[in-house]
């Protein structure tokens, strides 16, 4: 297979059935919570329609089309450079049938698609606001982070006009957003249904928030067991190397 | 001293610092919920007015009193006899110069206080939403534990109406409402700034949350350790025996 990489690129192993990805060692590289999200998503039905919003490198519907059997995903980014590595990836693991990918911003893609178009949508957004400690806007790592092209609400907004009736919302964050990602869920008719919470390990403070919500769904919150990283060795914990697909 | 015990009532020992109070043997008897709040709202200023919407037999301006120096105090309770069970316990207690209790519904207090007139409002808010399940209106007990007589929106609304800027509202309720309760809140400008997850042991469920809120503060949340009310023999933990007061 003919795959051009490009300056500072490299292919990585997901050391899970094979799948690969292209990241730039200077650019943004997923981590884990990319990797916990579709831990948490993994078991939406095989004939959704899946849209991931702000794939980047196309992370989440790669890994999600080894985790499920779901065939139509749409992965949206809007870095040029990056939605092309993503779709490199793509074509990397001969994935074109079942994930496209978009370089578009989030926010046009009320005119790409009709309300209610997906079953599912996906979503690591940037976790910070954009503030004034931002000196370089035209930073890739910086617009991967900050609400710079889109923020909270609008993500949301756009997810929760993509999804249909009782459509699936899973989206990774950062516990100190917890009011803001509640207020905005609810007033957009995505009603969160279950969190997650991430601990790096029992003595530390939750650094990570995995939320279900429905799109129109009845309130009310439930509680998935909590998630430690590390066990009190430095280990990983068994809950963790399931996700990791290693036990 | 002439307390007068009514009919199934006794007197109950609290067990800390010689203070005792008087339930009703069939009525709403205080939970670990009003315990662990006032363990929560312990450092609030001495110079502080607080008021407690909900305040049922007392429990929580009654422990605040040995807990804090605070001396003036508010509880506001609906059901009339259990109003006046509160004011023989602060009696009771000889604390007639540091509480106030005063029989009303909780809807009344912009009729009586002006808007900013306290610096703290604690509440143990009745958790249940009004339903179909309920068989008779009258029943003390569902009072105290249903949205009968004011909804969880109410009791924010006055709270945020009774709050100078940037006093504090100290809250406990159940986990499953945390989005109604930061939609409302943030609705109503009182920001929730930490929030408490309080477990029965570590293997199962969060069932108790507590929450601080800031009235016109800036969004940003914190969490505060989890609290696990049982450690793995099934003995109180030591979290739980400080805010006992045991050790």
């Amino acid at each position: 297979m003919d795959i051009v990489l490009k300056e500072n690129e490299r292919i990585d192993d997901l050391e899970f059935k094979d799948l690969k990805i292209i990241q730039n060692k200077d650019g943004f590289c997923f981590g884990i919570d990319s990797i916990l999200l579709t831990g948490y998503a993994k078991n939406i039905k095989a004939n959704s329609s899946v849209i991931d919003l702000g794939t980047g490198t196309g992370i989440i519907p790669i890994l999600l089309s080894g985790k499920t059997n779901t065939t139509n995903f749409v992965g949206v980014e809007v870095q040029a450079e990056v939605a092309d590595m993503a779709k490199r990836s793509v074509k990397l693991n001969n994935l074109e049938d079942r994930i496209d990918i978009l370089n578009s911003n989030i926010l046009d893609l009320n005119k790409k698609y009709k309300k209610a178009s997906f079953d599912v949508v996906t979503t690591n957004p940037p976790y910070k606001k954009l503030n004034t400690g931002i000196t370089n806007i035209n930073d890739k790592k910086l617009i991967s982070r900050h609400e710079i092209t889109a923020s909270l609400e609008q993500f949301i907004e756009m997810a929760s006009f993509l999804l249909k009736d009782f459509g699936e919302f899973y989206m990774v964050h950062r516990p100190d957003r917890l009011v803001d990602i509640f207020s905005i869920m609810r007033q957009k008719n995505i009603e969160p249904k279950k969190i997650k919470f991430v601990y790096p390990n029992e003595n530390k403070k939750t650094n990570l928030i995995l939320i279900k919500g429905i799109k129109n769904g009845n309130p009310f919150l439930e509680y998935d067991n909590n998630l430690y990283v590390y066990d009190n060795q430095g280990n990983y914990t068994k809950d963790i190397l399931k996700i990791y697909n290693k036990i």
